[in-house]
């Protein structure tokens, strides 16, 4: 009944490359552009190229923030190209912390699965502080380009997951972007008023330079 | 030493409107548009417009699809107006279905919590299906507009998060689109090719009429 | 007079791509990406990029639909791409019928030039069916995503014409999505609550497998 | 079957606006925004809101131009509201002509329905023109906001139909931008380099001043 | 001649809000949407609508900062809603800075006008610093929601403007949103590394409390 | 302190392009896309990318028009591409003038810096003239594919800069459209309604031919 539609559509879809507009898994050996990834030859997708089991993983917490992320952007996973959406997995050991940070590129919403997590955003015009103890199976969003932070408040390890509006939202860690490079001392003090020593101090630490 | 230039941005803000532009919680009440509802005045705005609990209660399973989805679209949580963002909680019992549906307005990402789930979309431009057993801890994304759907193939209840790529993606179940309005019986039939005695039992079951 | 200003647009543009941004001719030959194909070189376009004549041809309309559809989206008409624009040719013989689709990324507009036609979509939320019979010259849209058909509901052929929002919108039959592939029949009755016949019945009818 | 996934869905969506999400019918009594104009109250829209007869009237050509232009914009059809489609109607007795214009807010399709039209627009960066006599059944398309015109060419009225990549595209039309209102010719003359006596003549033309 | 033209527009747009898609100058006193403000009524606007002169005072940079900042947001400068445009003015005595700061909704580009500033970004993946000084005349991008700042490197004052890709782009000053609010100073610690006392005394001098 | 963190991300990240994400430096030499271009390889990235040196250059003015138009589009300044901002600098000798044009792709920004300009635009629906007299340091916007213009009205040479909301906005001059083509005379005559022997008279002075 639908054949003749069908051989109608192949017909005319023949040597076209209209498929690739069901989705456009990134091909990420071709060059980015501001839209997304070129796409993968839809001839060569497969379902595995939409499936990701790597957030299934906890992260290893054995470190002094005693947190892990676990991202699952475009880079990680190909088949969120296009799409406005990507993932993370939070592991925060108990005093766990996820430090501030913000994401120039997109909005988040946490999702918590065990334990109980302090999460707030900051607001840029007003400063105000949004602010609040999240408890098992509660959502909380935090606006795109907002810092924000959350901090394992409870007694047992805490597990969540975030999901982003973009599936390239990026990261910039408040404290690695000012510690972790060779941003002068003298500069980083200027533009935070933070002391020289303080300064100094957490370069040391972070590994930064100058 | 910031007391200045925070007292130059205050003056330039005053009267002025630019606080909402961190974030636009809608108000519900005022009429919706193209980009979402009009935002609440921030003065009025709190930490709980930003934290939503609906999601932490499980949906009830005793129904003919052994399944309940529990949504958190703008109009549950007004936090999401504008952040292109959405979630939705599904509980599926032992054989549990969410039924074949589209999402007209988002692209998908599904995280499995606890069981295992068979989940699919299938392609526009030609037919090919993309069906996969999900595990705990996996991901899988269903683009834009296309059907899919997901059944419970455990022997355990399954629990999962979708997450969507709107702040209000929208549901089309076509069996509901099909068989639970007055859509004459004769059109139904002519426009699926479905016999008239199957359209009219599904209509009588799921409350058409015509 | 403008020589001078011309001539300095042309140092400034000289050995640059800014050309191409007039329009963005697609070249198939080269990958896709989620805003479109990549441009043609300004320098190889000729009028006829922007010109289609594929839709002044009546489709065969000698099959079980008594319809055919001609396309010209970006596969057929590279012209369209990046302008957010694409067309379309529906020829209804009396009793045709375009069945049951939707278009995932694009709303639809459609125009009668003869004949009269049934046309409607169905709301998401609600189910409620929008369904009206169309004269020569009316114009009815179809907001992206939702399902819709066309019906030949008069006495003679029926000719009419669609716009859509994207060089590229999809279109995704019903009947086709679901019993023109290998989706296991049970898979098909479970996510749709079709009999096990009625699915066997159409695959065999649609070259479905399984 | 589906009335308990059904019902919930009631539940969640009660006192909710997510309805108007499906689409949004202008209320053009309330204030536009820059994503158009806020919605229609859905219990309020019929199946009318998403038809319009309007351009099935020939306009009339009885002017200097021997040409007329039907619009359906939003502010005429609001069910284009939202969704980055609009349409018009072009009637050109013989010899008529739709003088030089652009659409600031969008990409134009025409498609010529009776007669032939010579069309063309021209480069931005470049100045070529692109410039073709288009026949029945043709399609030519205009990149958004580059000056194009169309010229009857043949012998007998001609029909055609355009449709715009926005539900609200504006037309300037570049001699009443000129020549229509209070613009001093000196300046008119200045910037276009025309001589004053011609800015003067066409000003008294179409009743400009100054 | 374009009188006929004209009238036909004239009487279709009779009684329309089309003009208001021309421009969309903020109506202030309504709620703003995730696309802007609502526009006001076309027929009250005028050439001031358009311009506006705030940028052209030098601000007062007898501060510990010893700059000042002037914007020219939507709620300065109604005339920019909807245009995906604002600006801003920088007076920078000697020895000014402007702290590290982010746009969370808008890239930016800053031009000298008299003086030298050492201006730089850091990249949120790597870390890396974008770094160099700026004479008159330079211009330099700082890519959205990335950290930057701009310090006057030279021995006399310095002028600059900036120019941002949205009406309303948003200012997060990091030391204001740390240490000018109520957020417990273990909390600012904990999510920045930095030591109590550190955080006491920036929270003195900044106003901050807890 | 972080080392474990980044040591997750850069982890995550290896072998990926995410980097990218955080700005997109155009690569000229790759074809087009309708976002914008394909991005340099970040690590051959430098801050020479994103800082330009051309508009700190007067340009010449001994010409017919007395003024000259230096752009910063991303053909001159790839590192504009995917940020929706490029410059421009305008020199205007006294008497000088940038005639009638529009930037199909995108709203504009004047910051006068030296000077007095008469600038304005022409609405498209009411084709009403916004024009006004700005002094040093007033701004004035022009809204998207809006016909506009500036005129130094003082008795010293005029600088201004302006800015765009697109990396690569277009500049079409409608004296250059329609008399430095090959266009046949009469063609634009009846598009414009201008004299045979005017247009051939601009035709000559412009280069034009037939």
């Amino acid at each position: 009944m639908f054949l003749t539609i069908l051989f109608t559509f192949a017909l005319l879809f023949s040597s076209s490359h209209a498929l690739q507009q069901d989705f456009c898994v990134a091909d990420l050996s071709l060059s980015d552009t501001p839209s997304g990834y070129p796409c993968k030859k839809p001839s060569t997708v497969t379902v595995d190229d939409f499936v990701f089991s790597g957030l299934g993983v906890a992260g290893n917490t054995s470190n002094l923030i005693k947190a892990a992320v676990n991202l699952a952007f475009v880079a990680q996973f190909p088949g969120f190209n296009g799409l406005g959406l990507s993932m993370g997995r939070l592991d925060l050991a108990v005093d766990g912390v996820i430090p501030l940070h913000t994401h120039p590129e997109g909005s988040e919403v946490i999702l918590v699965i065990e334990g109980t997590i302090r999460a707030g955003f900051i607001s840029a015009s007003t400063n105000v502080v949004y602010f609040k103890t999240l408890n098992k199976g509660d959502i909380m969003v935090f606006p795109q380009g907002l810092l924000h932070f959350q901090i394992n408040s409870g007694k047992i390890p805490a597990l969540a997951f975030v999901s982003l509006s973009s599936a390239n939202p990026g990261i910039q860690v408040t404290g690695s972007a000012l510690f972790a490079n060779d941003l002068p001392t003298e500069v980083v003090a200027k533009v935070t008023f933070l002391d020289i020593a303080e300064v100094k101090k957490l370069k040391g630490i972070l590994g930064g330079t100058n």
